[in-house]
């Protein structure tokens, strides 16, 4: 039995779109950040990543978090990670050195790309990207993100994929960060090949049947 | 054949320990980050991070790198993660909840440690934990840190290490972050299992061998 916790307005949409990919049934219970409750406080429906119930799941109380047959795991990345490797198939690695690979990948999508990344994601949400003020943000942004988006965009020039020719969970962990980054046109224009495979990426059935649960989910 | 590229100075401490743990014979190549060079386009004895002949191993630039038989590899957290597992014995993950564990606590150092405590790092190289301004600095960081630490102080309450009751590569590489912030003594006096588990790593014979090379190092 699986369970993930977390809404799709969230990390989560990485677990979401991979039980898609892999085909998964799971049990979903959307704990909401406790950051977008009006007051999180107060009494609300919602179990939110305050609540006492979801602390005693992940102590850091921080969505995504699984509960996989009694297996508790947090970090979506390395969630994603595991339940490819859990389940096989083209996804997960075929050898240690693919999988070292993947995980290199995805940490360098942690560590290199999301926080800049997120602060396009948030301008373009706060309706800023059309403003003279958030294009010059977001400009100061991209010239942040030039190396790791001149790496992808080297890796993808002569890969359709990270790894080993084929869509894994590396591409599927790196996408998801990328993604945040997408709404400024000007830097996916710079690196056609990263807009090239994230288009190939976000054409598959389960990134769009994700994104419509998303696009349909209460705020 | 392993090489490592890096110096003792930078993240590739990460894996000289790591080495050192499983007894790894390898090469070093010392290349130094550009930015330590008073001129990085200045002619100097010593490979740096933006020479072409490391770019052409490393895209990114980055250290630590390795290349083990071919298969090259950044990310120190990543290497770190293959070259225990590729080695295998108690630092290696025993099952994949084990590694899915292993991988989950390198994230979480990374992405909700690794930042702050650096600035904990940089303020106490800088001479600047001694003065007021500093100390207000550090504990600003500290507040921050609060959430993480108070996350690795539960599990430590418990346990001796972070993964399966005993040392592994998730200590090790959480460890290495944990150690940007330990000059600050007021966040370890807050968390004294976080402090005692720190000790224990860092009283491991291949730490103490780690350290002696890397304050032998030339700046």
């Amino acid at each position: 039995m699986l369970t993930i916790y977390g809404v799709y307005k969230s990390r989560a949409t990485r677990t979401f779109w991979l039980a898609g990919e892999l085909g998964l049934t799971f049990k979903q219970v959307p704990v909401i950040q406790a950051r977008k409750l009006a007051d999180p406080l107060a009494v609300d429906a919602r179990i939110n990543t305050r609540s006492p119930e979801f602390l005693a799941v992940n102590p850091m109380g921080a969505i995504p978090t699984i509960d996989d047959d009694g297996l508790k795991l947090t970090e979506s990345l390395a969630i994603n990670l595991y339940l490819a490797k859990k389940h096989g198939g083209p996804l997960s690695p075929k050898d240690l050195a693919e999988d070292a690979l993947m995980i290199q990948w995805s940490f360098f999508a942690a560590t290199e790309i999301e926080l800049n990344a997120l602060k396009i994601s948030t301008a373009n949400a706060e309706g800023r990207l059309g403003t003279d003020a958030g294009k010059a943000e977001a400009d100061a942004v991209s010239r942040l993100l030039k190396r790791s988006f001149g790496v992808l965009e080297k890796q993808l020039s002569t890969h359709d994929y990270l790894v080993g020719n084929r869509f894994t969970v590396a591409d599927l962990n790196v996408a998801e960060i990328v993604r945040y980054a997408q709404p400024y046109q000007p830097l996916m224009e710079e690196h056609p090949h990263v807009a090239a495979w994230l288009k190939r990426c976000q054409d598959r059935p389960a990134f769009k049947a994700m994104w419509l649960t998303r696009a349909d989910e209460q705020e």
